[in-house]
């Protein structure tokens, strides 16, 4: 049995989203039948925003309703936490949902202050025009775009297990613009530390692997909501959601500031998961590896850098292998150079996928990033 | 009394150094009048180019001859040990320096055999032209010189010391094309550990600190040769020591690639020095910050956002200030935001400092580097 996708988004049965937007800034309200058993993952960074702080708060409350603004961080500012709270309110109120249940959160611009009259206004639009339908999920995916360019949402089915979802982020893990969020709906029944566990394990493997530009956001949030209305086991719903987030992390890699080119880099053969997966990131991190992908120059000595600032391996053992969409080309073979004029076709492609086989052992891991481009600098230079 | 500069470079008395290229390919020779007490740092990248594995080796003896070839980095090759070799014997044959005396670097692409003959031709072209006057060291400079579009040589006395020396460097911490290689003179009669631990010292806080693109080089390389004509104090020696290393990390900071700011970060007021020195150079090297540098954006919350990804702050006791040619700017005081218009004009400046107070504790430290601009993804998308 196959995991099967649709593009209808959080809207999976049980739930109801809208969306609204005035010039840059937006909100999008997710609303469920029921309170739900929630699991989530914030950000690390120290610097948290209001919403986050807030959120981590009240987790154990379960939430029925996630109100999300873009435009404005909420971070940084005096009051950020009295408007987090006053934003908690509004929503309240309009879903007739307890405060302790509502959920916030925010992407944008750090350090200036909310602009409440204007939260209150959208949350009313999107009140008005919540639905159960794909085209809600949508509104509501649309409104917290910042920097995106693509709406990024997907429901998938496996074994009557329902996960859906929307997200945003473009520049992730970045700090003032391109916020990473997600919200995911199930139905899968299991208990609060179970979703969670599983939860954290796609995180890990997913959003946790993706790096566009290394910077890390005061905002990121993934809240998962279960409406436990669909007996499974927990190995089958880790099954559909790591499916889910997978996807969901591909689509922001495809989607970075000013990418031109989709990058996959898969270590394998590694001594360590945690090698693979440190070697995997410093690879798709490195500035010059990704600038070399925009110029689609087969420098290979940029990926053997990146992963020696790491790990140790040996090069004389080391396999690396570009595949595309135009082929496939061995670059290095247990040290030798391989074919660079087939290599230098196959970063043609719009999709690469890199291969690097350490053969020491026996763990892997795969980061998703994409290239850097002078669009990326001029993205980030002007936007405020 | 202060630390004189002049522009003379390695050339203090008793060095000689000249250069050779041809084409991209370039070979500066440098030869102490007698053996020399030497201390070295060397990359940290678990691969090493073969130079590097081969000084590492050979450092206990003592250097009077450093031969350095740009244009191929000697790395990730399987012939490389060989040929690092060979190139030490052409250097001892030429200079006739024992073969055990003789040091060699490279910098330049990764993965490609050395053409030995042309290393040949190159050694011999600059043994044949060596010189104790400024324009050898200028030859030796010049010859290193890869992306680099600034000649990196400077010399400094204080208290009869004298500290000269040669640098190249424009995409630091970067793995093949932009290798940093410091070949450093001086007349300090110290003993060897007192050499290196002023050496290690000096590094920490000058190259150490500098942020390029984050890439981590496998051929990063800085010798200190001394031939202990002059007696000094260890802690006199640091001093100008500390100076040389500093303003030589200003000039790869200035010249970096693509670069059209000089950036400085200096994290004072924080309760370690290590949380100091980390949180300057998360700060000098977030991608976002870099590009609002580029843009002229004082955007002050992807410094706070950089800062808290890497430490602990409180942010409503942080102070931020801008400082340029065009003036000083408050842009965050004990948590409240400052004069933007201000902090706009103040960004129009070609060198900007950037300090952030803490307010924690008495510790500080300073990180260089430049800003991030479309020229920079070109030069790197095309190189090869």
């Amino acid at each position: 049995m196959v995991v099967t996708e649709s593009g209808g988004g959080l809207c999976i049965g049980g739930f109801k989203a809208s969306g609204a937007r005035k010039g840059k800034y937006g909100l999008a309200l997710i609303v469920a039948d029921k309170v739900c058993r929630t699991a989530a993952v914030f950000t690390r960074n120290k610097i948290k925003a209001s919403p986050v702080l807030l959120d981590m708060g009240k987790l154990g409350n379960g939430f029925q309703v996630i109100a999300a603004n873009s435009g404005n961080a909420n971070a940084c500012v005096k009051e950020g936490m009295v408007d987090a709270e006053r934003m908690c309110h509004l929503a309240a109120e309009e879903t007739g949902v307890r405060v302790e249940n509502v959920a916030v959160a925010s992407t944008g611009i750090i350090g200036r202050p909310m602009d409440l009259d204007l939260i209150e206004e959208l949350i009313k639009e999107a009140a008005g025009t919540l639905s159960s339908s794909p085209d809600g999920s949508s509104k509501a995916a649309k409104a917290i775009m910042t920097t995106d360019t693509m709406v990024k949402e997907l429901s998938v089915e496996y074994k009557g297990i329902r996960v859906g979802g929307i997200a945003k982020g473009a520049g992730m893990i970045s700090p003032d613009m391109a916020t990473m969020l997600c919200f995911i709906s199930t139905n899968a029944d299991l208990g609060r530390n179970e979703l969670q566990s599983a939860l954290a394990e796609a995180v890990d493997e997913s959003f946790n692997m993706l790096v566009i530009d290394g910077d890390m956001s005061t905002n990121d949030m993934v809240l998962l909501l279960s409406n436990s209305s669909k007996k499974c086991s927990l190995a089958d719903f880790k099954h559909a959601l790591k499916y889910f987030t997978r996807e969901m992390a591909r689509m922001m890699a495809l989607d970075g500031e000013g990418a031109t080119k989709y990058l996959e880099v898969e270590v394998k053969g590694a001594k360590s998961r945690e090698a693979a997966r440190r070697g995997a990131r410093a690879i798709a991190s490195s500035s010059l590896v990704k600038t070399a992908l925009y110029g689609e120059n087969p420098n290979w000595g940029r990926i053997t850098a990146a992963l020696g600032s790491i790990t140790d391996f040996l090069f004389e053992e080391t396999d690396i292998i570009f595949e595309s969409s135009k082929g496939r080309a061995v670059v290095l073979e247990k040290g030798e150079a391989g074919d660079l004029k087939k290599a230098r076709e196959v970063l043609g492609g719009k999709e690469i996928k890199v291969t690097v086989d350490l053969n020491m052992g026996d763990s892997g891991a795969t980061a998703y990033g994409c290239d850097l481009t002078p669009e990326y600098v001029e993205i980030n230079a002007g936007y405020s």
